[in-house]
This record gives C-alpha cells, structure tokens and sequence, in this order.
C-alpha cells in the first residue's frame, strides 16, 4: 500500500481525454522533497544540483529553477536543456565523463562549474587555453579501508586521490587556489552510517589537500545517491542522512579556517516519488502463470526490467469498484522481449481488462531511460502544478518522430 | 580475431568526414546468411520473415524484400516501416503481443498473417467481426519433457497447448481448416540437437492438431532464434541446424497427406554479423582499472550494458601501425550509467587517443535499442552495399530531434 497524491478522479480523467499510457509529476511532492533536502542541510552553506539525467523535461527543471537549485549536466544536451529554463553560470554542475575538449569548452564558456572526472584532463586544458573559472575534481576512493562502503574501483568514474593530489598541485602553480571535491560512491541509499563513513572520506581528502597544498575547498559534492522507498509509503529520514554527514563534517573539517559548502547532486530522491505511470490493463492471461497485460512497456519504464527493480502498483479501478479478492500475477508490456515485465508474481487485487493501475515511484530515471524498440513510441508526461493545475509538458510521440532520421530514397 | 567485411580504408574515410561513432552494415554478408538460410532449408518449402525489431531500417528491410523474405513485425509501427518499403499482405507476420482489437484490425486489413500470442484473441476477433485471413497460433510450451529446451513457463509468449486446441476447435466450427502454428523457444542457440528437440516438439503438436481436427496446417514458424559466434569468426552451420529441423519434419510431418511449410523469423543470424559500430578512443584512464572511453555508448549499443553480452572488438588503428604490445582494458562508454561498458578486462593491442575501434557484430538489436539517457543521441547509420557503394541510411539525431516532444511554454 503506497499513497496517491493525485487525486484519483483527475488521473482518470487525463486516461479517459488523453489516453494511457502516460506519466505525471507532482510538483509538490518535488518542492517537498527540495525542501526537506535544503533544510536538513541548514548547517552549513548547501546547494541542490538536480541531476538531469534523472527527469530532464524543461518544465521539471524549472522547478528546481523556482527553488533555488542548480542543477547537474552529465552532457552537452543536458546543459542545453537546462539553458532552455534560464539557468547559467555556477548553476549548472557540468559532471561529465570521457569528455572531450569541445564539451569543456561549451560548458567553460558558458562559466559552469567544471566537474572533472579524469583529473588529467586539466593539462589539456591549461594546454588548449580553455581555462575554468570552477574547477572540481571527482575523487574515486576505490576499494578503501572498510566494508561498509563497498568496492569503488570497479566504478568507471573519477580519479584517484594520488592523481587529483598531482592536479591540483598544477594548479597551485597557476596560483589556482580554490577547487571543489566531489565523490558519489552510493546509489539508492538509506542508511546514516554509510553517509557518515563516506562523507568522511571525503571530508578528510579535503583536509589533507588543504593542509598540504594550502588551497580553499570551496565546496564538497557529496553526490546524489539518497534512496527512496520503493516498497513502502515510509519517508525517507533525510535529516537522519544530513545529520550524519554533519557528525562527519564536524569532526574532520569544522574549524575557524574551513567553511566548505555542501552540495548534492541528487535526482532520485527529489523527483523519483513524484512520479505515477498510468497504464491500462489492455490483457488478461493464463498460461503457466497469470498475467496482466498492460498498455506501458520497457519503453516508458525500463528499470524493472533492466535492474529487476521493484516499484508498486496499485490498481485504482479495483480499489473503487471495492475488489476484495487477490491474485497473484505478472504484469507484463507487449515488447517482445520477455524481461519487458513490470512485476513477476505480484500480488494485487484481482484486477480486469480496462482498469487503471498506477505504477508508483516513476518520477526519476522513467521517461528518459525510455527508448524505441519494437517501434515503440515513448509516451506524454503531465505536470500536477502546486496550484492545483495540470499540464501536458510532453506529447505523446508519433510514427513522424520515429522515422525523422531515416534517410529516403530505398 | 574477427574478420572485418568492409574495407578498412573505407571505414576510416567515413569516420574522417561524418565523425563517429557510426554503424555500418555489410549488404552482401546480409544475402549471404539469407542465402544460407534459404537454401539449407530447400527440402521443404521455406520462407523467412525477417524480425524487423533486429534491425527496422527501411533500408534494410528493403534487402529482405529483395531476396524474397517477408517481415516479422512486433507493432503496428514495424508493419508502418514495412509497408514504406512495399511490403503487403501475406509477405508481412504480425507476431504481437497484448494486440488490442485496433492494432488486429490495422493487420488483419492489410491481409498480414496474424500470428495470435494469446489463443482467446480469437473469439473477440470473431466478436469483433475482424476476421484474419491467415491465422498462426503462438504456442507456449511451457516445462516440457525433457531438459535439453529448458523451462518456457516462465516466458510471457505464446498459448498452453490445450488453449491453441479450443481455439482451433472454434475455427473448425466456423470452417476455418487451414492455419499456421509458432513457436519459439530458444534464443541465441547454436546446438542442433535443441532445434530437433524443439521442432519435434511443435511438429508433433501440429500432428495432433491436423489428427483431431482434420484441418490444414499451411506453415509451422519455427521462430529465429539462431545464434551468432560472438565470440569466433567459426560460421554458423545452418545446414547443421536445418538437417535437424528436417529430422524432425521427416519423423513427425513426413506422409502424403502433409505438406507443412516452414517459416522462420530470424533477426540476429541475418543481420547480427553484418554490423559494425565504429567508435573512436577519446580518453585513456587509468585508475584502479585501465580503461579505454571510446565516443559510443549504450546509446548506442544496450547489449553489453543489459545483458553482460560480448561483442569483439578490433582497433583497427593499432592494427595498422603494427602495435605489438597488448593490454588489458575496460572499454567504456561516457553515460553516466557504471554498466555503460563495452568490454571489462578484455586484452586489446595497446591503444592511443584517436584509435578506431569496431565493435563486431552490432547489425541485430544495436541501434534498434537505443536510448537517449543522459541526453545521448542516436547516431548515423550506413550501408555499404553489394555493388560497393556506401550509404548513408539514417543521419545522426540532433538537438531538435531530442527535445522535439517536450511543449513549450515554462
């Protein structure tokens, strides 16, 4: 049993006018999440870079706009995307990776902070002349001297602390002297002990640099990673979280001469449970298990068959029609694939051709993991603003959208 | 070691003048497999439908055309792709699942076989007054006999025997005499001995069907399902797995008064080896790991990403100095996504900067299940065709193309 915030009627509405599949966002379940995000961090100057990637629809990041967050650009088109909503400058985080010169460039020019996840790349740029006025080094601890953290050095991303220590000595020659840190060694994570561990971590890289090098750390992104609870309605205690990086803050870098901001890049956990998948039952089906077709596939939500990720369902139609009896079934899209199922020997009230199921916690790394298979279309996302209004802020797309790159002439 | 088809230089030149990472496909292996096919299965009348969802290119569905195939679409959008190329009626399989009347209906007036997943369709069809011409029955044949097939229970495809029985005894009813019969239940397989296990399997049922019923059964599609080397440039024996199926038929089908033709619906066997995703080295990292950033991506390539799949690669730039060194890399992909991984510890000729790598075997299921995540885009595809002409079949997506769905207006 997870909550609703939509009101049922309207969400029904939409299905009937606009037809389903579709997804929709509440905002205030957003600017709720940004707020307990900001205030569980109000000791200590703390910034929300929203991570795109997670839901980059302009009218979602405009929201992070109103709220005073930045956001986090992993690509060029993702700080294009963030342009189209006002944001410049220091607001946009660029954290990319393999980048080439011509992407620094364009996030250089445009005066982001410069997330640089192979630290050598700042030879080249020096080299090149495309000098960053904000300049943060993404540090991959590896596997590092405890367990609960887990092992790093099979992550891709960022660079050693031996080689971010050799960069930013660079930099100290070039009289460079304020830089930014930033690690991300969790995802989908709850517990306080494992925020306190890692935090610390990287608290104490910011420590030695600043002890050896004499430079300002300016700020520490301490990365998304927050979890939410995909399997209850329980809320995340996020000042639980906050609290424990305070401990760790407090104990490695609080003194008169450091005052390190902190900055998070999380996606996840401010858009993730704003989000519904409306879908249709369009099948019912018995072979060697019971299945529900639904009118939603892979292509609107790729997660559960990616990653086998949970996320609830609840059939709202059953509910009002006050459906006592259980079944157990799949809950399967028409791909033809047969990982394209949203939930295998799920139990849910027994449930018809025709009826609504929402398909909860949909708001981050949805929509946009989505892609076209089988000539799938991706489908309309709508916006439940904090005024009570809703909005279509993506269309449905069509064949034309489909074929746009085709070349003629066969 | 792998062969490349296409000529090196070649390969270069179009990465210098449209940039990578790009696809290409080989026409002339693709007539060659199908030539394979075709005639390893000229003991029986035989017709292959070509998955469309391997490979939707119109370009390409246009080289099914010409070799005499028909097409397996999974969507009404894939019987779309199929009709820009001229493809109609009998000549077009509508193998779908969770079909809603609208989409049998768009089949079923085009006269394409409709291959019917879920055996109950059928009465809603007859309800419905949309009445298919040709009707093909998916069978699931779930924990059978023996274990050389594995266990089918758990895939969402198809009917239970007794299903496909009933409904068969409905159209006898109606005078309907004549169908077909599907089955597919390996993937990626090699062995001929599971082919004869399998065939057998729907042979057998089509026996009983045609006893019990004295009705006509027209075609058995026996599925794709036949794997590629990943790993060798060893060929596939398609003779091998055909002789099986011909096993099998002679055992079971073989009398006078049987005349069964075989269809079959391969993707991966006809255009899997005929594609190559040229991508070029644009970052050398090492960490705790060496690795290689190349400027493809999952976006391109989900395979390895998905499923841990393999796909050789060449660095054909290594190559042509005559690198003799070899090292062991991760080969990445820039998403901001860990599994955004080509390759994990595969030993390569040591590698530099501004390296063409080809990543092998990319022609089924490569570009057909991109996604834009993180804002990537889709890239270019080509075709060199059989009189050595190289075309370009589908250009790079854009910005425009990306943000082409979101409505204005924040």
């Amino acid at each position: 049993m997870k909550n609703i915030t939509i009101p049922i009627q309207k969400i029904k509405e939409i299905a009937g006018e606009h037809g389903t599949p579709y997804h929709i966002y509440d905002e205030k379940v957003i600017v709720n999440r940004l707020n307990q995000l900001i205030s569980s961090f109000n000791w200590v100057p703390f910034k929300e870079y929203f991570a795109i990637k997670a839901n980059p629809n302009p009218h979602i990041l405009k929201i992070m706009k109103e709220n005073d967050c930045g956001v986090d650009a992993a690509t060029v088109s993702e700080i294009k995307l963030a342009e189209e909503v006002g944001f410049e400058g220091e607001d946009i985080m660029f954290t990319s990776n393999l980048t080439t010169l011509e992407a620094y460039q364009y996030a250089v020019e445009r005066g982001c902070i410069i997330n640089i996840d192979w630290a050598a790349d700042i030879y080249e740029l020096y080299e090149a002349g495309i000098i960053p006025e904000n300049i943060c080094f993404r540090l991959n601890p590896g596997s590092i001297k405890n367990e609960i953290m887990g092992d790093s050095s099979e992550s891709k991303f960022g660079s050693t602390a031996s080689q971010i220590r050799e960069a930013v000595a660079f930099l100290a020659k070039k009289d460079i002297k304020n830089i930014g840190l930033h690690t991300m060694v969790v995802s989908n994570e709850n517990d306080p002990a494992i925020f306190k561990e890692y935090t610390e971590m990287i608290f104490s890289f910011a420590r030695e640099l600043i002890d050896e090098f004499k430079i300002e750390v300016d700020f520490i992104n301490i990365g998304g990673g927050i979890g939410i609870p995909y399997l209850s309605e329980e809320e995340v205690d996020v000042n639980a979280i906050a609290e424990a990086v305070k401990e760790s803050y407090v104990k490695v870098l609080s003194n008169s001469d450091i005052e390190a901001k902190i900055f998070m890049e999380s996606g996840r956990y401010v858009t993730g449970e704003s989000g519904y998948l409306v879908t249709e039952v369009i099948k019912e089906k018995e072979t060697f298990k019971k299945y529900l077709g639904v009118d939603a596939s892979m292509s609107d939500l790729m997660r559960p068959g990616m990653y086998g990720s949970y996320h609830h369902l609840t059939n709202i139609t059953a509910q009002e029609r006050g459906e006592e009896e259980r079944e157990v079934y799949d809950v399967v899209g028409s791909l033809c694939e047969n990982n394209d199922k949203f939930a295998v020997d799920r139990e849910l009230l027994k449930s018809k051709i025709g009826d609504l199921i929402i398909i909860h916690d949909t708001g981050a790394h949805g929509h946009s993991m989505g892609f076209n298979y089988n000539g799938m279309l991706r489908n309309a996302e709508f916006l439940y603003t904090q005024n009570g209004e809703f909005k279509k802020i993506r269309r449905d797309e069509n064949f034309q959208d489909y074929t746009n790159t085709i070349i003629g002439g066969y």
